[in-house]
């Protein structure tokens, strides 16, 4: 009987040119299908939450197939891992509707951004955090993020050069964390823009160091002007942390 | 004028064959001292504080040279940290007296071991944990944690073959704690034996998960029999994280 499965996957993007297939590089959703069809006996087609850059990470992508084989949904993380690489393990299984799509049906996702501020990088934290070699003032970039919060137009906060219909989306809430040198920057929306996680935090990081005014935000995401707003932080440091349905 | 510096050293070991230069892979102490000769105009004879093994991180490894170069000693990890891997970083420098030794002068060493326990073992937390795939109690633990400090004959927790003269360690504290599914060991001595660190924790382990009573580490510690005590837990969990003088 044909069951559509959802995964709950977990990866260090280090190595990979992302979630999607692509030509140059080995990519997530790639390594997990070819795991897949070893397991189910046949090829899988994998539909992933969305996209996740070069270098990105993910705590709980999502994404979803149909097959027919025996496999117990909450079995398939013992059945697959082991033709996993070490950097992809899928966390969980569940049999969903027949009508779930797992980007189509998402409601909300959150990514989380960690960088720690030193004067030197440290190699242990190297490729899970972004490094910024000055202080930022946590309370400043608070007052900056409060002005993306709702929905708005995107436009200053997308990569230059993408081509999407509407660039409208919801920013539910933006949590700014510190833990002596470490920063966390939560963002759930309803959906995200080619790059706006790490833009957002890239303009918020200019607003905690004093090169931007808390209040010039709002300015820059009225403006949709990609130039006005900050520089796009490192792929290392950012993380898919839920995709909600 | 020549000087002698002590070098504080943070090294992600997951690459290299260890602190110590050997013919079977790349050392932290031999890239460490290909960049001081270039930065010093000529080649350093570098002491460390002692080895680390393959595989094992350093938080803050210390390491001594002699030198007439003429860079300030603060200023050391600036010089030096352009010409070294990402994987190691020179965090300070300072200048030390004549007979100062970064090993026979180390009055105390500290090491933290991490770990995490969970059914799936996480790409993002692997080379810097070690993932033990089943519950640990905690209390339990440090009950038997508690046999081994003092000053003690650690024969039982040295690895099989090593030739040292004396056995006789002193360990000041080991220190459990807990946050969610980590957990942390940290150990402070006067010193350690080969893999010592390693076996500790791997019977603590043991002692977790209700295979070894917390009173039979007693046991074991008196057998001084190296089959009786725990297995080696793996490196990537290891961090030298002070060197005190």
């Amino acid at each position: 009987m044909m069951r559509r499965i959802l995964l709950t996957i977990e990866y260090k993007g280090t190595r990979y040119c992302g979630w999607q297939s692509q030509k140059n590089g080995p990519s997530v959703q790639e390594e997990l299908a070819k795991a897949l069809e070893k397991v189910c006996g046949h090829r899988v087609k994998l539909i992933g939450s969305g996209r996740t850059d070069e270098g990105v990470h993910a705590l709980a992508q999502a994404a979803h197939f149909d097959t027919d084989c025996s496999i117990p949904d909450d079995k398939f993380p013992f059945a697959v891992n082991p033709f996993l690489p070490e950097d992809i393990r899928v966390t969980s299984g569940k049999q969903v509707p027949e009508g779930f799509h797992a980007r189509y049906g998402a409601k909300r996702k959150t990514y989380v951004y960690k960088l720690y501020t030193s004067k030197i990088d440290s190699p242990i934290r190297r490729e899970l955090f972004a490094h910024i070699p000055y202080e930022l003032d946590v309370e400043r970039m608070r007052q900056g993020a409060a002005h993306l919060v709702g929905e708005h137009d995107f436009s200053a906060f997308m990569a230059a050069g993408s081509s999407v219909k509407g660039t409208v989306r919801r920013i539910y809430y933006i949590d700014i964390t510190k833990d002596g040198d470490r920063i966390e920057i939560e963002v759930c929306g309803n959906g995200f823009l080619r790059h706006m996680v790490r833009i957002i935090t890239g303009t918020l990081i200019d607003v905690g160091r004093g090169r931007i005014g808390p209040n010039e935000v709002a300015k820059i995401l009225e403006s949709r002007d990609r130039a006005r707003a900050g520089f796009t932080a490192p792929s290392c440091g950012l993380y898919l942390k839920e995709v909600q349905y």
